[in-house]
């Protein structure tokens, strides 16, 4: 059995968190590995139906994920948990559980998730429309001392999907993949 | 990756789905393979928190495992409910959504039931001390074509135990234990 492990995103709303997802778990799976990805919205249809954005519930709702991929860590699957788990304490409760645990920071300014504003969430916050806003009406705590920080205000996605690839290969949580993959395209002489 | 699938206990409260479930764990896990148990008092803890056992809390709570008995599924793990599930419209939505799906029905009447009855349940429930008691003041719908019966009120754990290998390997859900364990047993001549 391969060796699960659970890649913890933690930013605010609209920062990358699935994008940045989305984008790993098809490189992980182009490389053979057993990927799963526990997205805020799936999670929130299939789990925590009922719940609403209080503290008492977010932390439910974290909890819960944190409980599907502790089951699937240890089952040799990547997981992936891309919602924003705004609390740092059930963030570390989810790490003590799940065990082998790495939290990757995707960070961004308010300024700039303002600016792009892709859902016009921001802009509604702002406006005092949407109550529990992360990072505008609700707190967010930042990661202390992340396995991994990407900035999506100042690195490229490929940047970032390096980044988080070459920590995943230099701690042998995934097998380097690029000697294989530059073998066929760079030594033609 | 291994084939995954999902065993889906069904059965009374106290008709041996978690015993059931854990030895059979064991001994899969014995020959190597992956399994995850989803126990109904575990998931209300972790899942489930604050449902009740009305009929929609119960098609949550049941829900909820099904969807993470799909994770598991798709991920080449054996997943193992053994919750009560009483409602078959619920159990034939999972059995859609998981695919590789094999219902094991626990049977056993009411009345061994309360006969054996180890957490006084039954009496309490037949004394009306407890509402919503499946079987006896709530609908159990025993399933109509389950893949697989066992009989705890006839048969042994042991014999229900080997019904349920036998099928497993026989329908080619797990490779077949019995000619290598065999090989270094019977044949000394």
């Amino acid at each position: 059995m391969r060796k699960g492990f659970t890649l913890w995103f933690t930013g605010l709303s609209g920062a990358g968190k699935s994008t940045l997802s989305n984008h790993l778990a098809a490189e992980l799976r182009q490389r053979g590995l057993n990927v799963e990805i526990l997205d805020g919205d799936e999670v929130r249809t299939n789990l925590s139906k009922g719940l609403g954005f209080s503290k008492e519930d977010r932390d439910t709702n974290i909890k819960r994920i944190g409980y599907v991929c502790k089951l699937l860590t240890r089952n040799g699957v990547i997981a992936i948990s891309a919602a924003i788990s705004p609390y740092k304490e059930i963030r570390d409760y989810n790490r003590e559980q799940i065990g082998n645990f790495i939290e990757v920071y995707v960070q961004c300014s308010i300024e700039a998730l303002t600016r792009r504003d892709v859902k016009g969430l921001y802009k509604k916050a702002l406006a005092g429309e949407i109550k529990n806003f992360t990072g505008v009406s609700d707190p967010y705590e930042a990661p202390v001392s992340p396995e991994i920080t990407v900035d999506s205000e100042r690195q490229s996605e490929q940047e970032s999907l390096r980044s988080i690839l070459s920590y995943l290969e230099q701690h042998n949580w995934i097998p380097a993949a690029s000697v294989t993959a530059h073998a066929g395209k760079c030594c033609s002489t």
